[in-house]
């Protein structure tokens, strides 16, 4: 599995909007080929800038398959007019794992 | 819990001797407050740029406390001789879950 790792940076006052697009858009990633499902982190320093990251099984999965399908196109609807810069995306692999899994306290 | 991002970027033929670092400063987190471990990426498009993501109980565990410890110290000298350059250190805090917990498959 590789990680998408999408830096977004929102237009000012546009955080709780662009968080509901998201929330909304998690059954588009649930149903794409080859998606581990997905994640929304928001930056301490800068509550604007938010990390988004989806799993993928291969980098084909995300680049090559989801770009090209319609449910990419709704998730860009139901998101892209609350991003104040283009998207910058990068692509991780976990090489060394340690971290507990999360909870919500 | 938050996530310290911590971009690094490692000197050329340095990535193994990095990551075999990296592994032996595990302890270090382990043993440190309110620390949840530490997972280690590597970015696909350019293998020479790591992503280190720790668990944090608070974000003064991690730059009060952890860096004026005498084991952030050790975890520079661990792997601080393989960088390129500083790094550079964003913190998160998660949103919205829907990610699967990583398979190594």
């Amino acid at each position: 599995m590789i990680h998408e790792m999408a830096s977004i940076l929102v237009k000012q006052g546009m955080g709780g909007r662009f968080e509901q697009g998201f929330l909304e858009a998690l059954p588009l990633f649930k149903r794409a080929k080859g998606c581990h499902g997905a994640r929304l982190e928001r930056s301490v320093e800068d509550p604007l800038r938010y990390l988004v990251i989806v799993g993928w099984e291969t980098l084909e999965d995300h680049v090559v398959v989801f770009r090209a399908s319609e449910d990419y196109g709704r998730w860009r609807d139901l998101v892209g007019a609350f991003f104040a810069a283009p998207p910058s995306v990068d692509h991780t692999k976990i090489v060394i794992d340690d971290l507990a899994t999360e909870e919500f306290t």
